[in-house]
């Protein structure tokens, strides 16, 4: 039996191994994609973002432990692209998850990789189609911090959860990192802690120029998470934005911005390796670095010419 | 008189000028990087990097009182590319360093943007650049924190400094965020903190492969910059290097690497504005994008077809 077709009967091992040829841009890694992507659309992405110590993972786990007794499979991708000096309590996390990673309806895929900027993004993406066309109901992606490199990452998610604690400051970092834009959910976890009043205030005042303009009511949700307390009620806020999305069709219409910015992003990624096959040409190239190092010739100029000579038509 | 002549008779307003204007990529940014080009290659450039809490800015405005006493002007690009949560003690680092900036040999930009992916090395180096054509004899770049953005930062650097402190396991993570590749120097900050010589003597240690196969002996400088103490030998150690280059031809190959690097860089980024360009034509592309949610075409697939009709000669 073929890989693809184990995949297709539900072996978890060829949904591992498929999963890991696409991670690593194996040959041919995008007939895969191709060919599988017609088995796909019908899995839920939930995202989930905030700062380092927010409990996500923890969230991550009571989030997971809901959908599946509620009969779903769920796929988890968890990814960590900060730097390996802050990577240790992430590591530690994933241990304390194999309880779930067990459990026959639920898949666990960290990436943690220092690879080229961009291809974390892209990779998650690519991983997620994976997940969908092996028939997961739901698809988690979690990522540690708020960088840049994981907004580009949730921007695959349906539904965004923004996680904060309650700690001085928060919502003001939140609302710098550009997670007021893209959260569609909050949750102020670790409500328990003194001054959670206050955050879910704050962020509920923040909020109110947001909900004047949408139909969508954004929701500040207190949990905690270790204690398992209102995390059904996170779920069911998570349920009531997809809900809306279908509703109103913002679900077809994010989903197709999605497929516009794939397409975009795997040209980007064939052009990135052809600029190299076709500037590898030998001497020419070779002297032309040379009289830029003299500066007989500068580097921009000579980028605008090999355009013009290579790309333009 | 024009911003051109002010910058090229020293002016430092029209040197942040122009700064912002190439780091905002505005219309014909491309233009004055070419003009600007000729005058530049005087420049030596020292990156410095290693992981949060390394003290590392306190270590820069040490190295630059030394350099500026000795009559170099100093040019410094402070880069944060993580995420904003991380980011307060960086800018509180800032304003201590006024003290260093109201000298007229000092010139610091600090660039702590999310804009987008790749963009922040790519407006560094084009920073460093506007840097050199001023006229600087050092620019010191540092980054803060040690993931893949900073390595592509820090080579713009001719020589790199990686600081970490006597903390348990720095030395492996330092190995893992693949730091023991790109250091051409090594400094112990902190030195004074128990554990120092332990962390001097594994280094050292895992040094002497790279030792045996290269001229250069990678020096493991003990600091404590707070103290000011070590930094003269460090900066020495950085003379070292320079020679070293300068003697062995390196600096001129290490230097064209980074020319060939940048013209693909720009190619790339030139490439990318255009394929958006490109693919923005109205209803057909529409059109495609609805048949792909429908499943009835596959967005890997459309990407390659579209690669091939627009780029491909």
């Amino acid at each position: 039996m073929s890989l693809l077709d184990s995949f297709r009967k539900g072996d978890s091992r060829a949904l591992s191994k498929i999963v890991s040829y696409v991670e690593n841009r194996e040959d041919n890694y995008r007939k895969v994609l191709s060919t599988l992507f017609k088995d796909t659309g019908k899995a839920y992405k939930l995202g989930l973002t905030g700062p380092p110590g927010a409990g996500k993972s923890t969230l991550m786990d009571a989030i997971t432990e809901i959908l599946v007794n509620e009969g779903n499979r769920v796929g988890i991708i968890a990814v960590d692209p900060s730097s390996p000096f802050t990577g240790g309590a992430f590591l530690g996390d994933r241990i304390r998850m194999q309880d779930l990673s067990s459990n026959e309806n639920v898949f666990i895929r960290s990436m943690a990789t220092r690879g080229s900027m961009g291809g974390l993004a892209r990779a998650t993406k690519d991983v997620s189609m994976v997940y969908d066309a092996y028939g997961f109901d739901y698809i988690l992606i979690e990522t540690v911090g708020v960088g840049q490199v994981e907004l580009d990452i949730i921007d695959a998610a349906d539904t965004v959860v923004v996680a904060i604690v309650p700690e001085s400051g928060d919502v003001i970092q939140a609302m710098k990192a550009g997670l007021m834009e893209i959260a569609n959910v909050f949750c102020v976890n670790k409500a328990d802690r003194e001054g959670s009043d206050r955050i879910i205030m704050e962020l509920n005042h923040l909020l109110q120029i947001k909900r004047d303009k949408a139909d969508w009511s954004f929701p500040v949700i207190p949990t905690s998470a270790v204690k398992k307390e209102g995390v059904d009620q996170l779920v069911k806020a998570v349920m009531q934005h997809k809900d809306y999305l279908m509703e109103s069709g913002l679900f077809r219409a994010n989903r197709k911005e999605q497929i516009r910015k794939d397409i975009i992003e795997h040209i980007r990624v064939m052009l990135s390796a052809n600029i190299e096959d076709k500037l590898h040409s030998g001497e020419a190239f070779e002297n032309l670095l040379e009289d830029i190092y003299e500066r007989k010739n500068d580097p921009v100029k000579t980028a605008v010419e090999l355009y013009e000579k290579h790309y333009s038509n």
